[in-house]
């Protein structure tokens, strides 16, 4: 199946132990062991996570082979963010007021613009 | 099984059909007949996309029986920006500044900040 770069970065941070392990990682680069002692998770639990988290292109991972130190990547997160900026009038209150105003129009207020 | 909120709006937004659903939803209004057309999908299909999208909060419901209009809810999408606004500095290139600036103080660069 082929999943639409959104959809795999928002399947990978629909989990609150990968969310907690990018939270971790925004604080600095981490190995697996670093990873799985505040976790009380075992190795292989992690690893699992991990390789989530590195299919989105959310971390990446260094190249020696038992030293392979986990790095937060923020692509993803930008292109989500570009994503939700375009539902920003959603929240931000601007659609609210755009809502009043259109009201205000319609009930042919005197005071509203004139065109 | 509970969830936090951010994992359910992200497991909610996590599949491309119901993106398209808010996509729509953001020109206006609509009910489960005028979402069901342009998808192609049944009736059943659509309502089961819907009641993910509403469990998450992110639209909301008329009460008319017959005519249910579905409508856009901005606040879990505004949690879920404040939550990505966190990491901002991975993808905005400050990040990458920060790291030059650290580097410097490292090397003891004479130009670097005295306290």
């Amino acid at each position: 199946m082929t999943q639409d770069s959104l959809t795999t970065t928002l399947s990978a941070l629909a989990d609150p132990t990968r969310r907690a392990i990018l939270a971790r990682l925004s604080q600095g680069q981490a190995t697996v062991n670093d990873l799985a002692e505040p976790f009380q998770m075992s190795l292989p639990a992690i690893s699992k996570h991990l390789k989530v988290l590195e299919r989105a292109g959310l971390i990446s991972r260094g190249r020696q082979a038992q030293w392979r130190p986990c790095r937060l990547e923020g692509a993803p997160l930008k292109s989500l963010a570009e994503w939700l900026e375009t539902y920003r009038r959603f929240w931000d209150g601007s659609f609210d007021r755009m809502d009043d105003y259109l009201k205000e129009i319609q009930k042919g207020d005197p005071n509203g613009p004139r065109n």
